[in-house]
């Protein structure tokens, strides 16, 4: 029985609201042996007064030891196993540039690459084509037309594109046609299962249009196809916790994780205090809000260690605007840890802060990675955080008599 | 691989014995902010002086989030996963009477109802007749006879009454026969395996037979059948980990559910001190005792925190009698939290305490929720309690080479 046949049957409604803040990479490093993290180097008056009332825990994304990327680091959060619900690689780059998947359509990430005049490749990632001469080629390749196929071809970064086959009959199970190295040509797309056979039909005329299209392209004459994916099949927050969710967030990767579980995106915020308006604006449509924000994580991939504390200062500052509005369950968290000191996502357990009247308080009086380690909720995994945030917001009924 | 069948593989006997005294809720919340619970209210002496040369920790019932009812609180403290060994309702029912479930035996939890003219529920619970009055309908419905079945009735409280059925080829799993609504009449009972076929035409006999003896009842007129269940096929004690067990309790729900595991139930005590004289009278004939204590629960689910502070020390002040039997590993936990605060049971994770010869002993000097948070045994499921416990009496082979 896993959490959600078990939140399924238990969850009631009542007419609490449930705030999740997620300071993307949150987790830190000192830079220095007997250093402090950016977190415990920030200045936090807000999170440490809530550390006093709350109780604090150190959540584990995956297992220990895995680095997540944003997928399961935040499907984690949001209750799903991130080892059970996997995010097919295409489907996670069309949520990422906000391509919205539709039940049925197939998600495929796309590299341009350069062939030379037998049709091998010579270069997979056609030189690295910058960004600003990739981009007018999406609109080439948006010339493709497959009879009772919509395709939606949409630039990511370089020489890294997104294609998406909307039609019928599409099953997501094709094989990759890179081949993963230079002197032989891309392969065919080649279905791993009956329904997916036509859209191995589909790639394959795509593929073919597509080379015609680009052949006159010094750099990016050809292309590879990877991380066949349809839409993920997740079950939506409404299904298996009875929440009515929001989510406001900036970037488009982290709208579209909601999305996939059926929070409804609000607002059009940029900023932090952009996103309590939208809040305030919304707190009687909704029972559970998830609010990102990123800066702590991108100030960590810069390895810039003042930067992230700064930023981690400006999160803390907006608590007080959503205390004001009473959240019966106040949660701060991360999705991973992005420590400046490795510049990149990493393993160690974030930092995560729970606040409600029936939490059971801890005896520390500020918050960190030192002080989560020995807090109430102890090192747990991120997917039990909400079925913890159901409880204390009395969503969850008693299991057996 | 599970628990029970490493431990199955690995335990060896010994002449060691395990006291488990089960504190029913014992986990608490302050009532106000920066307040203790009710344990770390309790003047405890006793579990102060043993926390200081044991091992405390924090058991997770179910999964963090999940308050458990007694069913699984205690399968868990059991070493058997919860969510595994699922107990139906009406074997739940029925244990918690007191009633002995045998193999081959369906319970059934009934509830009367009142019919109008046409037989149409006009309300499911017969106006929540007084068990006064409910009590003695039992008896009448005892006067069912099927052929080749065996048929106990017996009054639970108010509405509510069990019904066993006793023979050959019975399997348990029967829809439920109550509609939830008023306005249609019952529904017919309705086998949902083959083996279950002969089961809903005995229930559908007892019906008929019962509507018949009921007719002339002015509200209890009709009744409706629900969680048909089998005895549950848990493994015993006996086979998973080798200990000959007792249990030693009041109630007759702790009777019940120890009874499923195996142990058995032993004299006929009524207070602290009985169970003290039945402890050390059968101290030569068993490995493992349960002892129940129910009353940190009762008084918790009153809300009466200065009545479970003091039933906390009544249960402190019986510790040196177990310790004068000289047990190697004695534990006190229990199955669940239940806050006076909350006035129920909860999900906060449940101090325990381990003491034994060969346990590494944290630094803690006193026994209650925060010291557990940060114990030697950490938090952990309560599911892992008992191969610990086996553990910590020497009654465990290595694994592996």
């Amino acid at each position: 029985m896993d959490i959600h046949s078990l939140t399924r049957e238990l969850f009631v409604k009542n007419d609490s609201k449930i705030v999740m803040l997620v300071a993307d990479g949150l987790g830190g490093l000192p830079m220095q042996a007997g250093g402090k993290t950016e977190l415990e180097t920030a200045q936090t008056p807000n999170l440490d007064r809530l550390a006093g009332v709350g109780v604090q825990g150190a959540s584990i994304p995956v297992f220990p030891g895995i680095a997540p990327g944003s997928g399961p680091g935040h499907l984690g959060l949001f209750g799903y196993d991130p080892l059970t619900y996997l995010i097919g690689r295409g489907a996670l780059e069309a949520t990422g540039i906000g391509l919205e998947l539709r039940e049925g359509d197939v998600a495929v990430r796309g590299n341009y690459c350069t062939l030379d005049a037998e049709g091998k490749i010579s270069d997979r990632r056609a030189g690295r084509i910058p960004s600003e001469e990739s981009g007018p080629i999406a609109d080439i390749l948006s010339k493709v037309t497959i009879p009772g196929v919509e395709v939606i071809v949409k630039p990511v970064k370089e020489h890294r594109f997104v294609v998406l086959f909307r039609g019928e009959g599409l099953g997501g199970q094709v094989k990759d046609t890179d081949p993963q190295q230079v002197g032989v040509p891309p392969l065919a797309p080649q279905a791993v299962d009956a329904a997916s056979a036509r859209t191995a039909e589909v790639a394959a005329e795509f593929v073919s249009q597509a080379q015609e299209l680009l052949k006159e392209q010094p750099k990016a004459n050809g292309l590879t196809l990877r991380g066949f994916s349809a839409k993920p099949n997740i079950p939506t927050y409404e299904d298996v916790y009875g929440l009515k969710a929001a989510a406001i967030a900036v970037y488009p990767m982290y709208r579209g994780l909601a999305r996939l579980v059926g929070m409804d995106i609000v607002g059009q915020a940029q900023t932090l205090e952009e996103q309590m308006e939208v809040l305030k604006e919304n707190w009687d449509k909704y029972d559970f809000f998830f609010i990102h924000f990123k800066y702590t994580d991108s100030t960590g991939e810069d390895g810039n260690f003042d930067a992230k504390v700064q930023r981690t200062e400006e999160l803390d500052a907006i608590l007080p605007s959503i205390e004001a509005l009473g959240p019966e369950v106040l949660i701060v968290t991360g999705d991973h840890s992005t420590p400046s000191f490795l510049k990149s996502h990493s393993w160690h357990p974030v930092p995560t802060l729970l606040v409600s009247d029936c939490c059971r308080p801890d005896s520390h009086q500020s918050f960190g990675e030192n002080t989560a380690i020995t807090g109430g909720l102890g090192q747990f995994e991120a997917k039990y955080l909400m079925s913890l945030a159901l409880a204390n917001a009395g969503r969850l009924g008693k299991f057996g008599a």
